[in-house]
């Protein structure tokens, strides 16, 4: 007899019915009400309910040394049973035990809250993971990558996979994780920037997926110094505003991606999907900051960047005003943005660049980038930045770019604000922060 | 006007003759016959000659310092021509420079022929990667990575993306890049093998696609030290042989992803893709030395591992015998088999492992593994190993995890061997190897 998978016999109930099937899982909880034994079965789909009258059935889930989490396989009669989780249920079980286990799990897989602490959970990852809940979280970054890569290969984007070992920092700073190669010193990529932008020379048009290394000191709940970078880039852009309209066509796919395909953890979770309007509304940095002293009377003119309080009240405005969970602010003063930033033909000391903010926290950052060689040289010196770490970059610009723009989306932070995740380690599977290199 | 694809204006010449259109990219080639200027125009999607007559209208080209890989805006009269390349051509061209370039690139990126050397290409990679030769290679990374997750998201694998920067070495050994984690030494993942199993305990099935480091100071056309892998691990298998059917689907499938979205750039590479039969022929590791023996007059009997021109053979052997281009090498024995190797239960000197072979070359490792807690101590001491650094791996052992098994493939290699491409790092965007970490 051919193994179900616990979805199929939920989903195919009705023909199942009274017919005889075998599944196999963990044993996700075991309990005795009278002489009647509820056993749940987990798998890779879900979760199963098999129901026995008769010790004998269960005999060998009955020896000493077999506890929760168990694998076993079980075979039983389907019985349509609306009471059931899925509807449906096993009686006249026969039941193997594949792999017993007796240590009890760090953290309780079988209650339906979750009620560890950050720290807990972290640390015992590889079986707290297991839960519920974090197995529903952790999956939707699959469907997040799913969704980025599904539209921008139906745009004829093609993926890339760049060095994530460098001979230099990319963004500059220093932010970042030092190695030995081959006696030499070596850096963890901060970013595909350079790399992403040189093939657009080459594709045109390309993203990737990939981690990326920030090798910042920082212990709060909102760093990470290893994440998953969503990252795209592409040419013949007139400015920032077609980067944008590609983002929010992105962001817009992979919502939906995840609302078909990812409907049970969705539902789990309690997860109500931002409506992604067909233009997200937009302001420009300086009458962000121009709202904000009207409508707090705090004056952050002037200021080069905004703070998170910044954005909280942006944010909220974008709710109050257009009823939106998006909002872009387009054109950061040139001085806090990277030096590859293109300006504001118009009004050179602020951008074509964006931050999305999400429920007021930024989310993407992206923008047009200087395309002529002779800008990249400008913009090295006035950064007082030496050419010689770039010069593989510039022979990119020195032999032929368009104008292009692009952007990156963390990963993590998007599936922790989707979900409202008061932690981002615990969007991530495994998190690397200031002390955290295990599990 | 909106700008037209290059190869939309091939593809729907019919319906387009006569009409304007505008298209963008590089200035791929500019010749002049007699009184008529013939120009190739490149972009993401292919080449379109545009034929002018009167130099007037090609004025902006003629300025000096406009030489090829300029970025232009071409507007011309679609004009069906069945000798011009894709039978299509524009005339009465209006042309705009966008950004001019006066430097030679250091190949010559317009002829047919890609005769520079390795070192050549690889140090001008930026650029050299534009040559439509360079560029059909390293597109069908992107087809590689599409086809490997289509089919596994379909078979209900999630998507994973685990860390790179880790505690221990994973695989054992010295050839491990070291890096200095705020004051502590880390190191860069060999490979997403434990991570990957202890999420078998969390989704029961996964994947990952993402960059392995290895540091191993050999200086081969061979070897890489950052390199992309394809892995895939998955619970409650029999053995090792649902292993290997399930490696047959994926690069069965990954092959005619390949012939249906990548023809243009297969017939460029004049490359024939190998047919995957429904059953890859299969010999024991001991028979194969059997045969070596018995075909060769070379006694390899006892050896541990197959050499270089033992796989050789084989591949030949599979050729000859079953016409096939693949043949899986099962049953390698335990002691050259990392500790998570399982064994066969009826020879327990040999393995519930595999290679794969393809055109007489390893191109696959993969197997069953252990996934019992006691099997897993057993291992480590035999091994010598201590178990300290394994302790978060082998709780997910310890919490249950049922039978499992799993592959990785090197996409480099991969793309070498249909390609038939004599220095891996020439299937590579910007490869890493012990001289080089620029560009």
């Amino acid at each position: 007899m051919e193994r179900k998978r616990t979805i199929e016999v939920a989903t195919e109930r009705a023909t199942l019915d009274g017919k005889r099937v075998h599944i196999a899982g963990w044993l996700h909880s075991f309990r005795r009400l009278g002489g009647i034994t509820f056993l749940l079965v987990r798998d890779g789909w879900g979760l199963l309910q098999a129901v026995s009258e008769n010790d004998a059935e269960i005999a060998a889930l009955l020896e000493s040394g077999v506890g929760v989490e168990s694998i076993i396989v079980v075979e039983g009669t389907v019985h349509v049973e609306d009471q059931a989780p899925g509807g449906v249920e096993l009686h006249n079980l026969s039941v193997e035990v594949l792999n017993a286990v007796s240590k009890t799990p760090p953290i309780s897989l079988n209650k339906r809250k979750l009620s560890a602490n950050a720290v807990t959970l972290l640390d015992h990852a590889p079986v707290a993971n297991r839960h519920p809940v974090r197995r529903a979280t952790l999956r939707l970054s699959g469907g997040i990558m799913s969704g980025f890569r599904d539209i921008l290969t139906s745009e004829n984007f093609t993926e890339i996979q760049t060095p994530k070992i460098v001979a230099a920092a990319t963004e500059g700073g220093a932010n970042v994780f030092q190695l030995d190669y081959f006696g030499r010193p070596a850096y963890l990529a901060q970013s595909p920037q350079f790399y992403k932008q040189i093939m657009v020379g080459i594709f045109e048009r390309v993203f990737e997926v990939g981690p990326v290394f920030r090798a910042e000191p920082h212990d709060t709940t909102r760093h990470l110094n290893e994440y998953v970078s969503l990252d795209a880039e592409f040419g013949f852009i007139q400015d920032h505003t077609e980067v944008m309209a590609l983002l929010r066509d992105v962001l817009a796919h992979v919502f939906a991606l995840l609302g078909e395909c990812y409907a049970t953890e969705l539902a789990l979770l309690h997860v109500q999907l931002p409506h992604v309007p067909s233009e997200i509304p937009a302001i420009h940095f300086a009458d962000a900051q121009e709202l904000i002293f009207a409508q707090h009377n705090v004056d952050v003119r002037g200021e080069p960047d905004l703070s998170p309080q910044d954005e909280r009240w942006l944010g909220a405005w974008a709710q109050q005003e257009f009823g939106s969970d998006l909002l872009f602010v387009t054109g950061y003063p040139m001085r806090k943005r990277p030096f590859y930033t293109h300006p504001d033909p118009q009004r050179p000391e602020y951008s074509n660049s964006f931050d999305l903010l999400f429920r007021g926290t930024e989310l993407v950052t992206g923008g047009q980038r200087l395309h002529r060689y002779t800008d990249y040289i400008a913009a090295l010196e006035q950064a007082q930045l030496p050419l010689e770490p770039f010069r593989y970059y510039l022979t990119a610009f020195e032999h032929g770019m368009p104008p292009h723009g692009g952007f990156a989306i963390g990963m993590e932070r998007l599936l922790m604000q989707l979900l409202d995740i008061p932690n981002i380690k615990l969007a991530t599977l495994f998190p690397r922060d200031l002390h955290r290199l295990v599990p």
